[in-house]
């Protein structure tokens, strides 16, 4: 029997401690021992719970307890999750944990003083919740040259875009819609301004490439300014726009890493998830693309990640994976200003056709795109040629310079 | 320094050792130790490989190798590889593969050599080739009761059916521009009936459920008999024929396993999934549907998989894997008569009209379909309900016997 602890009661943790108790039959068979959930710490009381006796709110308890050999945090957040899993580390306890925030702000430290004390700290849950993709990604494609990753990364703003697209309805009624149903937080900012999917693509880069991508220097976008408008032209363009978060390998060794709507073909693997799933791509050098898909978030899915995660501790007690990535102070990504991109523009002037005219003159190969109803004042196109995003950044200025409004610009995705 | 032999230097054999000599220094990062190629069998001679000196013809010389403790077997087909795995697990040496046909045939003894001398018998790349499934199957889903896995496992049989889908070309002309383009054999057999993805679902149902089944046990068929026809009919009825392996957990226990062609919706992720690409859905009770999609042959894809097994067995040269399952001597897999499917029938005969109020007599909930310029003396429908296959056996027998030819019969999946 292998005592393990549960820090966080809420969505995620009361999932775990309901996997751990139904599938206590399945767990054992795989592990051959049975993890007995010893502690529960949680500052709010659930008389109601079958476990109502495992519960304390006091985290000395787990700490000063010599048989919990696995800590289960999922609190969520920075504090207190980072002070209590140091010192789980540093008493040589592993921790598994579905906390994006921590490990995509703190992981390599945490993983140092895994490392340091022996111990193991596992987040297969914290990208792709119930999807399997840490662990493939560091294990089953070992064998290659990860040439980028690209994914939807949030299932909130992945279910918004879908509403847009399959059901013209409109990004605020998309977004109440979200709400109403519980996939979106009354404060939906970490979603729809892309720092959620922006925490998981800096986990997915720091493990393929084993250095810690920090989300502050990320170049980061949300779908707030996402329209009907631009919904129709990009289905002219044979395109769906999503929400990705990429990480590209570029030949300098830096890495083009960005979170931001894309045009994504259709006939793109990304292109066909909807809803609230989202799908992983990760391209390798032997192995093409491979794509991962399912739910990326959700009680139950998320839970069964951490308890897989759980289960890993245990049958390393006193191993170590070698899940591993290091701080570092060099400079890994690229200047955004330098990521080439194909670019949609939708601009809004009193004489279209000028501004048409003054947008061919700027870019050269540009193709116009077309949607019923369109009013006068309205253009739209594509480029034909990668620019690298500074230009496009002075070609938008210059348009605004001349009286010419650019009301979206929006990358086309290579996927 | 880690030494490994490679028994097969054909097609995959020859990628793995072309990735543990381009991916050395991602490999030693990863291991932290050398993987060196010590050993290469193969009976033909390979004057102008770089590896040219690590050849030999004598299994004798790498049994004998105490510091060969991975061997890697690409030779494919049951003998000789059969014995000389099992010699090489008997002298503790770790095996890994991309063998499906010998998992398949002898999976379970090996595994229980494996066990018994304490050494590894790994074979990721033996189903999906260079996509991650066996490892996140069996590890990142321990959490979760396993409810249905259905895939497109074969690439050929995928590559035939897109052909005939999206550019109107017949059976034959698909089957020859595969062969011409490398991906079907001269004797297309083991593909175009299944057998190969039957050899699959077998190794992930072993997987998922912890017990041997034998393909010879495993109602297959082909996709020789789908006709243009039939993926127009498919098309009009919102779906795409594709070759799927299936195995679903019953309630009594048992598995409804199966080989067949299937009209599948085009909303399911396993639609989309085109050309020589294979796409796996695994049913979790927790994680809901999770799908991997990639290429599922060719050199380096697979390759990549038999390399990152081999660095796995290198990271547990004093450990087991728990990958594991028994043989077993009871039943578990359910009458394939008993298989509830909804079906989709083309019928020919001289009076249509008869022919469909005929089947609807014996069918009573179904639904016709229409193409464009059918011939008066064909017509095609889908049942409401699903019904057992036994019943539905029964009914084309019934249909025959009125004279009826029934020209097609797929099953609906519901995947």
């Amino acid at each position: 029997m292998i005592s393990v602890a549960l820090m966080g009661h809420g969505v995620v943790g009361s999932g775990v401690a309901e996997i751990l108790t139904t599938h206590k039959q399945k767990l054992f068979s795989s592990l051959g021992e049975e993890i007995y959930l010893k502690h529960i710490l949680d500052l709010r009381d659930f008389p109601d719970s079958p476990l109502c006796d495992r519960f304390t709110k006091d985290f000395e308890e787990i700490i000063a307890d010599r048989e919990v050999r696995v800590v289960i945090e999922t609190m969520g957040g920075i504090n207190p999750a980072y002070e209590f899993t140091k010192r789980c580390l540093k008493d040589g306890k592993s921790v598994v944990t579905s906390n994006k925030e921590l490990v995509a702000r703190h992981g390599a430290e945490l993983l140092s003083l895994a490392k340091e004390n022996n111990a193991n700290y596992l987040f297969e849950a914290s990208v792709g919740g119930g999807i399997p993709i840490l662990r493939p990604l560091h294990q089953c494609l070992v064998a290659n040259e990860v040439q980028e990753i690209a994914g939807i990364l949030n299932g909130t703003t992945n279910f918004i875009l879908t509403k847009m697209i399959n059901e013209n309805m409109n990004f605020e009624d998309a977004l109440k819609l979200a709400q109403d149903l519980g996939y979106a937080e009354r404060n939906p900012e970490a979603d729809v301004e892309g720092h959620d999917a922006c925490r998981k693509i800096c986990i997915l880069a720091s493990l393929a490439y084993g250095k810690h991508i920090y989300p502050d220097n990320v170049h980061t976008e949300g779908i707030t300014k996402i329209t009907l408008e631009d919904v129709e032209y990009a289905a002219a363009y044979g395109c769906v726009i999503k929400l990705i978060g990429k990480c590209k390998l570029l030949e300098t060794g830096l890495m083009d890493i960005m979170v931001a709507p894309m045009l994504v073909p259709c006939t793109s693997q990304l292109a066909n998830i909807n809803d609230v799933f989202n799908g992983i791509m990760v391209r390798g050098d032997c192995t093409g693309d491979v794509v991962f898909y399912g739910k990326g978030a959700g009680k139950l899915p998320t839970a069964s990640a951490v308890v897989a995660d759980t289960v890993d501790c245990c049958k390393h007690l006193k191993a170590r994976k070698y899940l591993y990535w290091t701080d570092t102070s060099e400079n890994c990504i690229a200047d955004h200003n330098e990521s080439l991109t194909k670019i949609y523009l939708r601009l809004e002037a009193s004489d279209a056709e000028n501004a048409y005219n003054k947008a061919q003159e700027i870019f050269t190969d540009i193709t116009r795109l077309e949607r019923a109803d369109a009013p006068e004042s309205e253009v739209a196109f594509v480029t034909e040629k990668e620019l690298p995003y500074g230009k496009i950044l002075e070609a938008v200025e210059t348009l605004e310079q001349s009286g010419i409004k650019v009301a979206s610009a929006i990358r086309i995705g290579n996927l």
